[in-house]
């Protein structure tokens, strides 16, 4: 493969998570120091800043700033939620980012999201490659849904389900602390699949979690739901309950429908309100002191609880994109190839077709949930346990986290 | 003043807090280890335990173990909301307490709590007095309110503040990644006292923290919120406001009464849902994307984000606890005192009279608020930073705390 030089650009898409930032972190350094990239941009609110011609002049920031990324929460680079449309259908947007790519000899382009990026960064390179200009182009995953296909997990994954874990355990301490009893009811972020939901029974098998667990991979049965939580409350006095955003009846339908009907960019529903709704229901029907409460935002941005470990891994899939699309590889995503054994947990890097992964949803075998429906066992443990690993520890100040502060310096041609 | 040997009981009553454990450590490894004190016993549930005669035998715990309450959130012990009646009304539970006291020697009362546990110290020790019962009564202050009369803080609210100022940076990343702009409205507890929601300003003293900071300590005014909010919404395409779960309007009422008929065991209102409440009421005015978000159980458990300037200042108020009873004090609670200045932050212990502690409410200074009453000034800053300080790295398995399994064993007499 033929040396290709000039300039390469990424972007940050989708919801952010506690170590998007590692990642971009990892690709901007690596590209920085690779001679065949002549300049790096980052894209101002992803694909969308590359539209509007609003890119940040990488080379401009501090180096030591730049490696706060680290610990940074959230998409430094800003994010967006914009679906290209099917080129065939409508190729504006495409003429526009080839205009982009010409004007500063864009060569380069990596994309650093969830299901949707990927689709995005196919499509690019889809388009490139029929208007015959040469541009090699990466996906960076990232998701705390952990629903990419075909990789091991997703960075962003483990540090959300280390905070969950985590809050699991310390509510649980809190929620029994009295003689008199109490349900609690934890929302736990995931529309499709349960991953995160899961990693709250990583808190139980530390013997301080959750009595139930319920994902959005096996059917929700109000009724049985209610003789569970009945049957741990009387059995114990207490109750603790964690349950998925996306958790949904037979039918398909949600069971928190309240706020079904706002959307984001992509047509998905934006959940929520579903711990409230639950505990109402709980209270009515066992009279009992109950309380719910709903991780939101900081499941996915609690930086001071990250892993290690997918800090560590984030940063070397942003920094595999560079490498291996320098060394002549496009239309792929780094993903993760992983063993659990007797010598412990290996992560390495495997690269991973953008057409197999966009697009598809990966969720929670079955027979990672127990036979109720009501927990995950002990293959679930071994999956998620080892990727929690870790503290991610960076500079404080006045005993509060110091975060990156770029200058974001608007690039010029 | 002569020698008091005897047995020593420690109890812990109300909220638990991240640190409440600190101050048992404290006061359990001074008793455990000081001659005049025969025995040391653990009350079940607080003041309850005792009437019940459940006492733990903590001569029996293992030492090591008893050292990871440093680390462990909620009250080991377990908690009630019990309030002693009038003796002089009804002297039921005080006659049941002196046939405890008397039943195992125990001639040292050690209860741990807010407000309501200093009045219980109070009575208890003043009956003792009138029956002639020898016996040293000391208060260990703790609630995360930090509403606590005469001491310069309390154990327990640092690390809430902490946890507070921490999360309200994260969201802050978090909440402005988009282009598309959001309000993010943040409940954080404290019925009648702002000193935690103004603890939200200390992330915005960072340079990431709350637009607005709203504390019971003003008024509230909905239509100056709206106008507020809109403000800064349109100046910046965000808005990040903390709002003090107590805040009420000029006539007293609850801003959100949702939930004010369920009471706890003192009468007071349980508050909730306010976020939500103002989210709904921002988004029907502004028309913009909002999201509320209660930091609920968390900021008062989550130990893993423990101020270590917390965690050892809660330590030494269990410690001077005992110390000073042993050395003939009775009747008081180790307040703080402290000093902010050119030589940086001090901490010492102030023996405080319980009588002068008991039932006082201390508030937010008003000239510590803004004029506008939507934000606190330098000098809550000045207050509150040196407080937070210092991390509490506990022991981790697997990635997760490792808390306190104490074995709990009854005490026999």
């Amino acid at each position: 493969m033929s040396e290709l030089k000039g300039a390469c650009v990424i972007g940050q898409s989708g919801g952010p998570t506690s170590v998007i930032n590692s990642s971009v972190l990892g690709a901007l350094e690596t590209a920085l120091d690779n001679p065949s990239i002549t300049r790096v941009f980052g894209m101002a609110h992803g694909i969308k800043g590359l539209l509007n011609d609003e890119l940040y002049d990488i080379d401009k920031e501090d180096r030591e700033e730049l490696a706060l990324l680290r610990y940074t929460p959230s998409s430094a680079l800003g994010s967006c939620r914009y679906k290209l449309a099917d080129p065939d259908v409508d190729d504006t947007d495409y003429k526009r980012i080839l205009e982009i790519f010409k004007k500063y000899d864009i060569r380069y382009f990596f994309y650093n999201g969830g299901n949707d990026s990927m689709d995005t960064c196919n499509k690019v390179s889809k388009y490139m490659m029929k208007s015959g200009y040469e541009c090699r182009v990466m996906g960076i995953p990232k998701t705390i849904d952990n629903d990419l296909f075909g990789t091991d997990h997703c960075p962003g994954f483990a540090s959300a389900a280390k905070y969950i874990a985590t809050s699991c355990m310390e509510i649980y301490q809190d929620a029994r602390v009295y003689d008199t009893g109490m349900v609690c009811i934890v929302e736990i972020m995931g529309r499709h699949a349960g991953w995160l939901a899961g990693a709250a029974g990583l808190a139980t098998a530390m013997g301080a979690g959750p009595d139930l667990v319920y994902l959005p991979e096996t059917d929700f049965d109000m009724k049985k739901f209610l003789a569970d939580v009945k049957r741990i409350y009387e059995e114990k006095g207490n109750c603790l309950v964690a349950v998925s955003e996306g958790i949904h009846y037979a039918d398909g339908s949600f069971v928190s429908e309240a706020k079904t009907s706002a959307t984001d960019g992509f047509g998905h529903a934006q959940l929520g309100g579903l711990a409230s709704m639950l505990a109402d229901t709980v209270k009515n029907e066992l009279g009992c002191k109950v309380r719910g409460i709903e991780l939101s935002l900081l499941q996915r941005c609690a930086a001071h609880c990250a892993s290690k470990t997918d800090v560590d891994e984030s940063y070397m899939a942003g920094k595999a994109a560079v490498e291996n699309a320098v060394a002549g590889k496009t239309d792929y995503m780094p993903g993760f190839q992983c063993t659990r054994d007797e010598n412990g947990y290996k992560c390495e890097i495997e690269l991973l077709p953008l057409s197999q992964v966009a697009n598809t949803e990966k969720k929670v075998p079955r027979d990672w949930i127990n036979e109720e429906g009501n927990g995950v066992n002990e293959k679930f443990i071994e999956y998620a346990m080892p990727l929690i690993n870790g503290e991610n520890v960076g500079p404080k100040v006045n005993g509060l986290p110091r975060f990156a502060n770029l200058k974001k310096i608007k690039a010029e041609a």
